[in-house]
């Protein structure tokens, strides 16, 4: 069985700090718009920015710049502005700070499987968290990609000769880890995050009926691991 | 033999988008700073949060936005720092424009070689330009890659298991596509471009003393290879 994980909020916090940011951005504009609003404005930057910033910190930073400027019609002084490219900066250099479990669990699991790390984001910044996280010796690939969709695992499974009925993906987002992993006839393990950025919502019909597994941490993955084994699934 | 090829100013033009922008955020700034000034600031801006941003138009967006608040006291008005924003959006779905006899001679070498195309920057922005130049199908791998250093192009090298000694990489940058490529005892062809990144720049001895190849145009790649085999270099 090749098993692979997410690693912004299924190895280590990554939400909270992009949500801590946008709460210091929505006190120095409080004059202007209240927060409820600036995180709406916020959002619908983004959204409309995707398709040429990607994801990642520098055009999360663009974003709260841009709204910024937005929501004040322009009067929102360089101060604040320099101030908001300094929490960004900030948001870059934050500390990683591994969530609880994950060292052991991976010790465990790499004594056993081949494991992958498949992160989207900014090149840069992924490369800088994995290695300031002191996993990467755990991983025998580490994939950083622009968007989780079926196309990318294809290609990622095919660049590591996996088949996709011996795959299982463990992530913390129903959209990027466990649907499109799912669609292109692998297994995958749902570990919910404590929050989740607007644009990597899903609909979805739950775990049963998407078949996927879901373990409510990194502790229950070996467990869940075993009743996937145990169904005859990802066996030779 | 394996062949790489960069792609920014060896493939298509790239910094001639980044020089124009330059100029457009000067003539917003005339009133604050001479162009040349500008130019310097910028450099350094660029230099200082290269740590935290990597390469590409989204630090650079950034390092103009910080350094039009620097120039100015912070006294910018929104409106030129919107114009910023959009300029720097500008640059990223900026057309993808090849550079003289690549489509030829890439067609050429793919019959006889495997090609790689070896680049830095952001990914997202990166994967687009690939998309859009629709080069891809000519190459059997593409990496995207943070910094072009000895260690990048090892493990590159190690990933499709060539020998450096079989291994010719062809770019614009003395910096970033040769020194580096020499040092772990590849070979490289320089082709220089009209204009160069202050970043990108490095001291040299000259193809000669340092041990690499020149080419004044892509279309001379073919013979300089020729050349290379014709010394016994990366035969079996």
């Amino acid at each position: 069985m090749h098993i692979a994980f997410d690693a912004d909020d299924t190895l280590w916090h990554n939400e909270p700090i992009f949500e801590l940011t946008q709460e210091r951005v929505a006190e120095l504009l409080a004059d202007w718009v209240p927060a409820e609003k600036l995180g709406e404005k916020l959002t619908s930057t983004e959204r409309r920015n995707l398709r040429l910033f990607g994801y990642g910190a520098k055009g999360f930073t663009l974003a709260l710049m841009e709204t910024a400027l937005e929501v004040t019609g322009g009067e929102v002084p360089g101060r604040v502005l320099q101030q908001i490219l300094d929490l960004g900066k900030a948001m870059i250099e934050h500390p990683v700070q591994l969530l609880p479990g994950v060292v052991e669990i991976l010790d465990q699991l790499a004594a056993e499987h081949p494991l992958l790390l498949i992160t989207k984001g900014e090149l840069f910044h992924q490369e800088s968290k994995i290695a300031r996280s002191g996993l990467d010796d755990r991983f025998t690939g580490i994939e950083i990609v622009s968007e989780k969709d079926e196309e990318t695992y294809r290609k990622v499974l095919d660049r590591y000769s996996i088949a996709a009925e011996r795959f299982v993906m463990i992530g913390n987002s129903v959209k990027s880890d466990i649907l499109p992993v799912l669609g292109i006839g692998g297994n995958a393990i749902h570990i919910p995050y404590e929050s989740n950025w607007e644009l990597d919502k899903v609909e979805h019909r739950g775990a049963e009926a998407e078949g996927f597994f879901e373990a409510a941490s990194v502790h229950e993955v070996p467990r869940v691991l075993q009743q996937i084994a145990s169904l005859g699934w990802g066996s030779d």
